[in-house]
């Protein structure tokens, strides 16, 4: 089958073997593929990529960053056949999404960043028939293709802990910010203030629900935020605010979706007393902070990583009920042979937002 | 009146002016006072903690390193004299304990790490009216001086987000670790795993309610806490393990009370996969760790700092109904010429706990 290969730091269109569908397996074609921010990461830093998966994941399977990777997590597909002893319950020719996620006996396999399962940027993968879940008819491909980035920002606000009432401040208006947007809209939270340098980026966290852009090189998010969420005449300097009596603002829930270092300890500092400050960019390099600070205001800071089963089910059915409208977030197409440009323009924010690679044209 | 004055980074016993209560203010005689492992903090970088008091928290008043102050947060206190228009709600001798903080034009100040206030290593001091907490007739003075670092566990505990069948890990079993290990105890939390380098250490935690101890320099707190919350046969590199499945331990939470750079990193490479990491210990310097871990780990992380009102009250009423039992922590006892010995006696941590500054006898 045709792939684009991940092989000495380069991505290479190339004919290679297609996948066998072990016991419980699926072989599918693939029908479109999201290209991920990760898979940019992975091209430059695929040892330190595999290194991380690996950190506090003891049945992770090893990655061996020398050999061939095709990359492709995000995906809507085909069925075309199983493996021994599948209960095939998706008949061949449904349309299914899936957990990126296989478990052989090797150990837990994340489809395209595994050396025995290629992803999707080739024309087949073998995936877990458990994890299928079929697309309903009327659901366009390309949008049945965002439900795994749209699965992180549902988990991402599942993970905050909300009790109702809360506003947020988003960190970073790249695919996962703008998921987290979408969530937090369809839990009715707000005022929503997102901040990204990008202008192109900041109009898409508006369609997707943001309150209020902001542009963090010119003004602050954390004084948008006072300045929508705190009642009026409201001094953050007060002792109301320190004691959390009389007219409070809501409780504040900051998502950070940037993950470069610097960023935690930037929103530990920018953050309101008693925050929770949701962590969902992935930062693989050492970070450092000053503990005394959110000791002082008491802040919780939640990791998060991924999603959980049945959130990427009920991600699916938003998006296929219109609950989440995806359709914005897709700003290019291109097929096998454009991958790596695409790539490329990626690699600068104001461009690109989510590159869809596609297979044919089955809706 | 006498006093323990801190003064270019020495103890020394002088003579200087009482305080005089403002308005909303009560003047108290010190019965007893107990010496914080922050004060010994304090003695040694006192331009840090000033520093570090303000960090987040707009409202601290100023305090100058370079001036005298009187230390001691952790005391009982009989009344002596109200300032203007008081409420004299606690007559004349009433034994009191209090939140050692008063809100003046000035600012907020901490009694005991403010340049106006002296705190309890002085004779006489100055306290808010509305936070004074009448000590029950047959609690000892000696007991109720423990209530606020106890109230410092009691909330630490609180704030732990505790749903139900957690179990515990406490690293560090100074006085905070063991308020922490009797909070934890009278919720009824278990197993409890308590770490420390200390035997003199370890034998308290056995006492105010762990479960189990360890010495870190020969075991691994996480490991026990596997051998001890664990199902039988539980692989905690197994498949079940990381989905979830089965038969699974109890929620883990981390109590971190130690509070020096690279406890934040330890902690967050063994705890278990969704554990909630409670920060108790007070770091001051900055610390690094790698953001990846907790994110594959998806592990929260709580910064708790002092005591709401409520849980200091609590905690007193706690004491006086013997539901927390103190007097194990209480390793010894001095006058005021005592103090600058016992800084030196507390810096290692095998000889005492807490050591109680009495003045005269009033029980």
């Amino acid at each position: 089958m045709r792939a684009v290969v991940m092989r000495s730091g380069r991505l290479l269109l190339d004919e290679i073997p297609s996948p066998v569908p072990g016991p419980g397996e699926v072989l599918v074609r693939t029908l479109s593929c999201g290209i991920c921010g990760s898979d940019l990461h992975a091209l430059r830093h695929f040892d330190r990529l595999a290194e991380a998966s690996r950190r506090g994941n003891p049945i992770a399977s090893t990655v061996d960053p020398h050999r061939d990777v095709v990359m492709g997590h995000e995906f809507c597909a085909e069925v075309l056949d199983y493996g021994p002893g599948a209960l095939k319950t998706a008949p061949v020719g449904t349309r299914v999404c899936a957990l990126p996620v296989v478990f052989r006996p090797s150990g837990l396999h994340t489809v395209g960043y595994s050396n025995e399962l290629p992803g999707g940027y080739g024309e087949q993968m073998v995936l877990s028939e458990m994890l299928l879940m079929p697309v309903p008819d009327h659901l366009p491909t390309e949008e049945a293709t965002l439900t795994e980035p749209m699965a992180v920002g549902i988990h991402a606000v599942a993970r905050a802990g909300l009790v109702g009432g809360e506003s947020a401040i988003v960190l970073g208006c790249g695919p996962v910010g703008l998921a987290v947007i979408a969530a937090l809209k369809l839990r009715g939270v707000g005022p929503i203030i997102a901040a990204d340098f990008s202008p192109l980026r900041r109009a898409l966290a508006e369609r997707m629900g943001a309150d209020k852009v902001v542009d963090p090189s010119t003004s602050s998010p954390y004084s948008s935020w006072w300045e929508a969420a705190a009642p009026a005449g409201y001094n953050p300097a007060g002792i109301e605010a320190l004691l959390g009596i009389g007219d409070q603002p809501p409780p504040c829930v900051i998502f950070e979706c940037v993950g470069v270092p610097g960023m935690i300890e930037q929103v530990l500092e920018g953050a309101p007393r008693r925050s929770t400050v949701v962590v969902v960019g992935v930062c693989m390099e050492r970070d450092s902070f000053e503990p005394i600070v959110p000791l002082n205001k008491e802040i919780d800071v939640r990791f998060v990583f991924g999603y959980m089963p049945e959130e990427f089910a009920a991600t699916l059915g938003h998006i296929a009920a219109g609950r989440l409208d995806v359709k914005p977030l897709v700003t290019g197409k291109v097929g096998l042979e454009g991958i790596a440009r695409a790539f490329e323009e990626l690699a600068h924010p104001d461009t690109q937002v989510k590159v869809i690679v596609r297979y044919g044209d089955r809706g």
